[in-house]
């Protein structure tokens, strides 16, 4: 254990606080680990897996003696969490967190604390599984994958430099971007993707033939596809509100191109639908190496 | 090499006709393999890896010794194969295809011999990859995966038994249903996905910003969701054209179903988007162990 390493809590011990205080262990980021989450279960779990170190039983208590704290809740608990905290912390403890909507991040931070604290990081590391809860936490999680910052304007430097040691400590590779730009493409790449496995299968679901004829006629296509419609609804219900704005509008854009689609099929237009499908498939191989 | 096994010919040399040479080989079901493309390369391709004992000229020419036909061509092109094959055909020969709609190909076998053939049997493997060509052929492709067959009127039992004993004998499990239910179960679990997944990655490959900001920041759960994107555009283009009525039914009501959603998000409905999200996991989770 490395003793000159920060203390780090952990605020939310689902499966990527417990991902991530995983990977901080590991990459000896840490010199210990306090846990809290609002489910006991969780807290008792984390401590049998060796996750955190100890349990504390109410958040302020578990950042109080903290260098970094990690708030991994669902992003509308942020405010909340942030409120909890507040009593324990120092005017020197870094606060950062791992939610997939980085403007609401910082609203949340600056409504906690009356502006956004200095001290506040905002992070996103790019990784996940469809499972959830601290049990399918990995060590090597965010391995290879980035993490994207989105520093604000009262940003201090050294409590940026802080928690970009942690997560390359964790194997990422750190990047910095606005946080409206990371909103605007998280949308894309994988807020609307979520809405519409979601709402695909939920349609499947409510067939009459769902459970006689199309589930068990589901293949490896179907599976991937789908994959993300395993996916916390909670967790997932937070990040589309909390970026309504950006989703609705690529929403509103793919529901044109679905209807154009339906248009060209129900008038015959086959080549402009293999156009579409060659342009798709082109632009996806074209990229496939940076998808990670 | 059994002997007594039949001899097969496979016309089309991809993936699927590839892999099922490879499968039925391996599993002892048949004694010689020729092959036939329209691509001469594929036809050297296939030589080389072992994938078949000879090439020929012709269609033809491939099945004229033949006991056995498969016919593993984009389902658009089934009925000039099978015209292709003709002169060469006993009325012996078994004839079965592999394409992902059924009545298309029935369809087809009518329209070249006048009336289904009693020993053409329509037949669909559930399984593939997005890959395509004999290169990415895979002797256990359909290990463990389901292979249906869709009798006709006329059928001939001997015939579809000779075809049931070949996928077994790929570690398929084989079931029967009808070619219209069939082609209604695959519009959905299929065929809609792969429209919907070409139609998301076209959108984002036409954005301003798809070069520079989206697919840099693609992860896992996009990779997932568009990997059927990146499948064969002219298989697709078949497919979709073959079976356009139930695809289109399906599309329209998906269109409406994401419409619901995006007004859902307008407008604040948080606890509909919620439900949706919990009933579309609920049934992924139940369906899991069914989905291959």
């Amino acid at each position: 254990m490395n003793v000159t390493a920060p203390r780090l809590a952990v605020i939310g011990l689902g499966l990527i606080g417990g991902s991530a205080a995983r990977a901080f262990r590991s990459g000896g980021a840490v010199s210990s680990i306090t846990g809290y989450d609002a489910d006991d279960h969780q807290i008792r779990l984390a401590s049998e897996l060796g996750v955190i170190d100890a349990g504390a039983a109410s958040a302020a208590e578990a950042v109080r003696d903290a260098d970094v704290v990690l708030i991994a809740v669902p992003v509308l608990a942020t405010a909340e969490a942030l409120r909890a905290c507040a009593p324990g912390l120092s005017m020197h403890t870094v606060v950062t967190d791992v939610g997939s909507t980085k403007q609401s991040a910082l609203s949340a931070a600056a409504e906690v604390f009356g502006e956004i604290p200095a001290r506040f990081v905002a992070a996103h590391p790019i990784a996940g599984t469809e499972k959830s809860g601290i049990a399918h936490s990995l060590t090597d999680l965010f391995h290879g994958h980035r993490v994207i910052l989105t520093p604000h304007a009262r940003q201090d430097a050294a409590a940026l430099a802080c928690v970009e040691k942690l997560w390359e400590a964790a194997g990422a590779r750190v990047v910095r971007m606005d946080a409206a730009r990371h909103d605007a493409i998280f949308a894309a790449t994988s807020h609307l993707p979520h809405l519409i496995a979601y709402s695909f299968v939920d349609m499947l679901a409510r067939l009459d033939s769902a459970d006689t004829d199309i589930f068990p006629n589901a293949g490896g296509g179907f599976r991937d596809f789908t994959r993300i419609a395993s996916s916390s609804p909670r967790m997932w219900h937070d990040i589309v509100r909390a970026n309504a704005q950006p989703v609705a509008a690529l929403l509103r854009r793919q529901i044109g191109e679905l209807q154009d689609l339906l248009t060209m099929i129900e008038s015959g237009r086959w080549d402009e639908l293999q156009t579409i499908f060659e342009r798709a498939r082109e632009a996806r191989e074209r990229h496939l190496a940076k998808i990670e």
